[in-house]
């Protein structure tokens, strides 16, 4: 179950430069490809003609060229042209709503009627000069939701990670969770701790001495549908922490956008935006690839919890203090899911955790 | 759904020459070996005593030995002996009509009773010193009237072979389509054209310019159950094309022996059977290499076709003049199913599309 | 259908001295870890948090801890604490009857209040000096009683282990059958026969001349649930055979523990414990080696035999007198699972086959 009605990433930018991409995205099968000067555009990966993939094919001129016997598709849906056949009844396909902005082909798989660009959530620091950003991609087999958990409940690192973003601090201090309209927002502030591993790094990536006391902060932020963008960072202690001007910390922002692909498995999109240091080319490869590796960490562990919940349906889990940042925003997505299927709305909510 | 009282090719004989071998045909688990004085025999896999497969086991004095204790099984699927056992009660298994003819391994899956040899189709070529053969065989995961269809619909060379056989010229000329009682016929005939690089590659291989225009042609031939036969060449232009003197083209048959394994998955044994400079082993070397590169091609398109058939099973695919080939297939493929299951005959199919 | 209130083999102690095993028994997830002074300890596989596998945690201090968010389960099921948490109320998971013993992990998947420690059965080459013990362990995918009929039948070694232990006066020789108790034994006796290479090279390993003749016994051992004990060895012949005094004879016991992991996959513990030369490593090693090689070919016969069985459900199998061993097998196992569902139970089988 995941709404429909909403706009989610489907891919990176370079994924689509060559050629089409096929993609499931919430259980439709899409391609994405780059139309006519250079637009994206997004369709069922069918071809009317005998069902196959359009995404086995190439784009000559902005067309969609199905690369079994060479229907032209246009990026509407509707067939352009095909050699030595009239098209005008060929039935169409459908056509997704498809944006790129922010360095993300993003798509809506639901109500195209519905589909609103103003809804996409703004980037801030996306092409601007005071942000560096790298991230990558990762195919997972768990339920959307429990990445969602994951990422707003950080108590995990402590153990996921404990070579490089985990320390026993996180344990230690309690998070707060609260609900804003559709967002929710867990938070946790830590002082005159040691930076562990990866922040030692960062730390040194911004030329300020790792071997002082920090402050740290970790601000989750929950947006429907699956996005959770995470404030991070840590501050030589007693410089005002989180509020510390830049030359005293190093600040950046965990970018997650998480694209249920079935029931159980999800396409994962993750990155760092950071603010200190944009320009440097070689920092931004090093943390890309620190926080490659620390993310691949959850892999295993989601893929194994997704099984046990299989085997075990009939289990309710704990909603700990540390798991209201999860409880809350699946509130918000059954109460999206159920006013899409027209079904009872629960009243909002706003209530805290 | 596929005719079962027929004769399918099982297998190249070089495949049961130093043990058995085990083969899904239509559904049937079967062991095919050589029993007495080498003669090929096929019988259920499955040994009566713990259910062990057969085509585990050795041929020893023309019996089958069960490679789990012994059992010898004759080519009737009766019992001969075991050691310390009497064996007449022992129950039997099935045997399958079978014959090694024209290269092949031939194998009827249906009723048995009704099997006749002389309706295994003469392979003109086999054993004659005017021809060459090479071929191979693939194991594909689609339905095997997808293969019918992709080969009775030559168009797809231009996308899906474009650096090979295929050329723009195909997809220009129309072809046509005639039904002459159970055959399907698809022809098309291009002139003035230059060779792609396959027949390039055939025409120096038969000691012809490849440098000037040359008239090609192609003509499927379907027959039930699912043996498609493609005359295919090309001729220097203006000797006749199709009709012209050996010294002045070449001129090959397309084998393509396409047996069902299970309702969406097969056993493609294809091959080529040339009439031009036939004593030339290292051009027939040369020839099955570049036909195998060129059909394993099909076989993503096909697999990827297959998936999304099975995941839009509701959608009408298309029937153009190009897919009339593959369309007359199917109508005598499913007149014959249904009157091997008794039901309503349609009338003989005898127009042509 | 297995029976549960019984012991199996889990593990070896080694698999579980760096970390916790995930291991399924008779269809229960397991995770198998050393707690407090080493002690084994056995428990759901499944963190009452958020349903993560505890085997993917680590041991500190005695108690298990979560790999995901750091919950700490105590040995017998009930949390014992977990950072900033009261965990008094949590669910407990399920603990299982587990003991070290004999060189192996036992566990009793069923009714824990059932569980009798006396019934675990006495190895006793275990830890004893006269004796030496290799073995190993493989994964089958094949219903557990299929091995067991593969044991208590060692007429398949002429063909599956025609190479090392298979020689054709095993099939030559009749086996004769008894029940007593709950115990099945199938003998063969063999004289004045020529070693095969696996007990020629054991006659080396005890420094015997192995190119005389030599009298050979094989003296299976059913118990339940599903060990096989099979005594074998060759003596110089005429010294007694499989009474003959030490100094004339190689004499083992092939120990085969088979575990039900599902319905149609086992955890097969195998190994030689051999009463000469024990002293010799090297020789430990060798025969460990050969024997694995050996069992390994029975692999792909159990696994094709269970899918074969699998595709003609409908199939009896012969019960020859071969197969008496496994068929006495067969019906021990069906009465003790009837009597752990408190159904009809049959009357206990004395006679002999």
């Amino acid at each position: 179950m995941f709404p429909k009605n909403t706009w989610y990433v489907a891919a990176m930018p370079e994924e689509i430069d060559a050629k089409p991409l096929g993609r499931k995205v919430c259980g439709e099968s899409i391609v994405f490809y780059r139309g006519e000067e250079g637009r994206v555009a997004a369709l069922e990966d069918f071809c009317p003609h005998r069902g196959a993939p359009l995404s086995l094919g190439y784009v000559s001129e902005g067309k969609l060229v199905c690369g079994y016997h060479g229907l032209e598709m246009g990026c509407e849906g509707k067939t352009i042209a095909m050699p030595g056949q009239r098209v005008r009844g060929f039935p169409a396909i459908r056509a997704y709503p498809v944006v790129e902005r922010y360095g993300f082909i993003w798509v809506w798989p639901g109500d195209a009627s519905k589909a609103d660009e103003s809804l996409i959530p703004v980037q801030e620091w996306h092409d601007n000069p005071e942000w560096a950003y790298g991230g990558g991609l990762y195919h997972i087999q768990c339920d959307y939701r429990l990445m969602i958990d994951n990422l707003m409940d950080l108590t995990h690192e402590t153990y996921v990670h404990s070579n490089s973003i985990g320390q026993k601090e996180i344990d230690e201090t309690p998070c707060k969770t609260t609900v804003e309209g559709d967002m929710v927002i867990t938070s946790r502030f830590m002082e005159g701790i040691e930076a562990p591993p990866f922040w030692k790094l960062a730390l040194r990536g911004n030329h300020l001495a790792d071997d002082v006391p920090v402050d740290r902060w970790q601000i989750c932020r929950f947006t429907p549908p699956s996005h959770v963008m995470i404030e991070v960072g840590v501050a030589h202690a007693g410089k005002g922490g989180y509020e510390a001007s830049a030359e005293h910390k190093v600040y950046s922002v965990v970018v997650d956008f998480i694209t249920p692909e079935t029931e159980t498995s999800i396409h994962y999109f993750w990155g760092m935006a950071r603010k200190f240091n944009p320009k440097d080319k070689a920092l931004t490869a090093t943390i890309r690839e620190g926080q490659g590796k620390i993310f691949g960490e959850d892999l295993e562990m989601l893929e194994r919890q997704q099984k046990n919940l299989l085997a075990w349906p009939e289990r309710h889990l704990l909603k700990l203090n540390i798991d209201a940042g999860g409880v809350q925003s699946r509130k918000i997505i059954d109460r999206l899911i159920a006013e899409e299927q027209g079904g009872a709305v629960p009243a909002a909510e706003t209530a805290s955790a």
